[in-house]
């Protein structure tokens, strides 16, 4: 019954480190094609260093939902205040602080440095195995 | 350690029968603003009878990256092929369901109609509290 363990080990062992960013000047449209090339729900966006933040979500209540143009540039609906976890944080205290802020991406943090993410998709990623290994132990 | 039975027991304790629809000549606009006012990450579209699915992925892949009007219907981006679960597989069976298939959502049958949906959020749902029963006992 190791498996259990998984939730104590660092999330470091299922985060991503392939960020992908976007400039805060890049429309809306770039940011969606950006999502879809990359295959990933999240964009990190920068102007030299990390501004902000934008999910499928922000997209579909902020842009398609009101209306607003696909033109329009990220800057203008990316989520700015931004929530993360040291990269040495067990798994279990990451997905406690999804729970509270009822949020599905966590953004990853080495040394105060933002390095990566850990998305709720993580989860059922057959590369990471989290799930799979609490199945696979039942 | 009775947590990780959790994963033995029926999908039905983490199935959502708050299912959202939409009709498949609403406008993309309009089933976007049902997603941010119930909540949901994704829509049961249909036509008498379920007819197709849509999440908030195939509106940024089929619709912002390409250019498509917000004025288009449901029915041309939708999903037809729907995948579904019967809602006593236990939730193993669900979970390597969306591993195999690369999904987030699936539709739960119940007789043969559907009736519910389980989504990935829903491991992170307070009220359903898979997580946090397996966090607690660890």
């Amino acid at each position: 019954m190791n498996d259990i363990n998984n939730l104590s080990i660092p999330i470091r062992q299922y985060t991503t480190k392939k960020l992908v960013g976007i400039s805060e000047q890049e429309t809306i449209q770039k940011a969606c094609r950006k999502m879809v090339e990359f295959r990933v729900g999240s964009l990190v966006v920068c102007n030299n260093e990390v501004v902000g933040f934008l999910t499928q979500g922000d997209i579909i209540e902020r842009v398609v939902a009101k209306g607003l143009s696909y033109s329009e540039p990220v800057s203008s609906i990316m989520t700015r205040g931004l929530i993360t976890a040291d990269i040495d944080s067990p798994v279990s205290k990451v997905l406690e602080l999804m729970q509270q802020h009822q949020i599905r991406h966590v953004l990853i943090t080495e040394n105060g440095q933002i390095t990566g993410l850990f998305s709720l998709k993580d989860l059922v990623d057959p590369e990471k195995q989290l799930l799979e290994t609490m199945i696979s132990s039942e």
